[in-house]
């Protein structure tokens, strides 16, 4: 049989080209709702500016050091288990050579094969624990130097697309043109993400920019009227 | 050697108690930091209920709506990887064979038991499919019920999150004694709620508690400053 080329087909975009697509879609979506349900309730593109920016400072630091905060849980996290795993290899080495013989029958092989595997991997400790951690608890090795990263990236992604919507009504008079150029520039900004995350994902493209400018319209129109709602009242 | 009792250590959250963490994290920072950056520019308490309800409808519908189409793609995305998988069991066993053999190699088996493994291992057609997809690709099977479970889930928690701050707002007479009032509460839910959040995740509970309020305390912060300034300008 010919061997044809064989691409892996894992979901290989970066971690920063993540954490940018996980600030755009929030920072696209809630800052431009915000400034839009208050276009319907108040007279002022002041307002609406204040608002908005208060906003997206909020909203990035809330997502960056959240996600900061995260990252080092789950590098003190990982760095837990390993102990654990490692003393639990040393004091109660029977039970976790029949947990690793029932990860290897789990898998599919034979109870004869998966003790002569078991038997290997044990000679090992450090291959044992790394078993043991990796198929056992289904955890990474977490990049220490990810976390600042990441946070980083988040907040300033969310910041840029928080921005965006909220420049038109810099340009504009009032709180209602501001809400026309906001919506339109935003859509097509949200078609054009929903349409480069989608691609980069393997979903479909069209399919994705129109969920994500839906997503984006609702969001909007429920601030919208709910804002109108609380200030008629 | 006798047999100690050994308890499992995953993270056995339940689904339902993570999306309540995911919600309540966002929901307790960002709202209540967007009505604090407005107490320190307004002077109407209208005001700020109007733009910290507008962020909670456009926030809980951008969190729980962008949940469900994620948890949808990723319903798709499993299905798409496991029509694959099939097809390339079929069409092409010899290079797929020799990916299961170099993950076994990988897991610290000797080439030979390898071997072995890998010929038990491709007899079955849907466990050797199965394998690749959760060890080779690290995809376990998502439920499909549980995007709009989750996406309600979320939703909910950012409104209630959301809704405590904004209600000290509706009980006080100015912006600024709402923003003492707010702050407080807010303030002594961080720390609840950071506490418990660790406790769940087998973290520090105090260090977590103090975490989240410091969160929550530098948003609002931030806001307000940038809100004073703009309105300043």
């Amino acid at each position: 049989m010919p061997q044809l080329p064989h691409h892996e087909h894992h979901l290989t975009s970066s971690a920063a080209l993540q954490d940018i697509v996980i600030g755009l879609s929030d920072g696209l979506t809630v800052p431009f709702a915000l400034a839009a349900g208050l276009s319907g309730a108040v007279q002022s593109s002041g307002l609406v500016i204040t608002a908005g920016l208060a906003e997206i400072v909020a909203g990035s630091i809330a997502m960056g050091l959240g996600g900061y905060l995260a990252g080092r849980t789950e590098v003190d996290h990982y760095a837990a288990e390993l102990a654990r795993e490692h003393e639990e290899v040393r004091t109660v080495p029977t039970t976790e050579r029949r947990e690793v013989q029932e990860l290897f029958v789990e898998m599919g092989l034979s109870e004869a094969t998966a003790t002569q595997a078991t038997n290997e991997l044990v000679q090992d400790p450090a291959q044992w624990v790394k078993f043991m951690m990796k198929y056992e608890l289904g955890l990474e090795e977490p990049d220490p130097k990810q976390a600042p990263k990441s946070a980083l990236t988040i907040a300033g992604a969310y910041a840029v697309g928080g921005l965006l919507p909220l420049s038109a009504y810099f340009a504009t008079a009032t709180p209602q043109a501001g809400l026309l150029w906001s919506a339109v520039s935003t859509l097509v900004c949200l078609l054009v993400f929903g349409y480069f995350k989608s691609r980069l994902t393997g979903q479909a493209p069209v399919a994705g920019a129109l969920k994500m400018a839906a997503t984006g319209a609702a969001a909007a129109g429920a601030a919208f009227y709910v804002a109108r709602l609380v200030q008629g009242s």
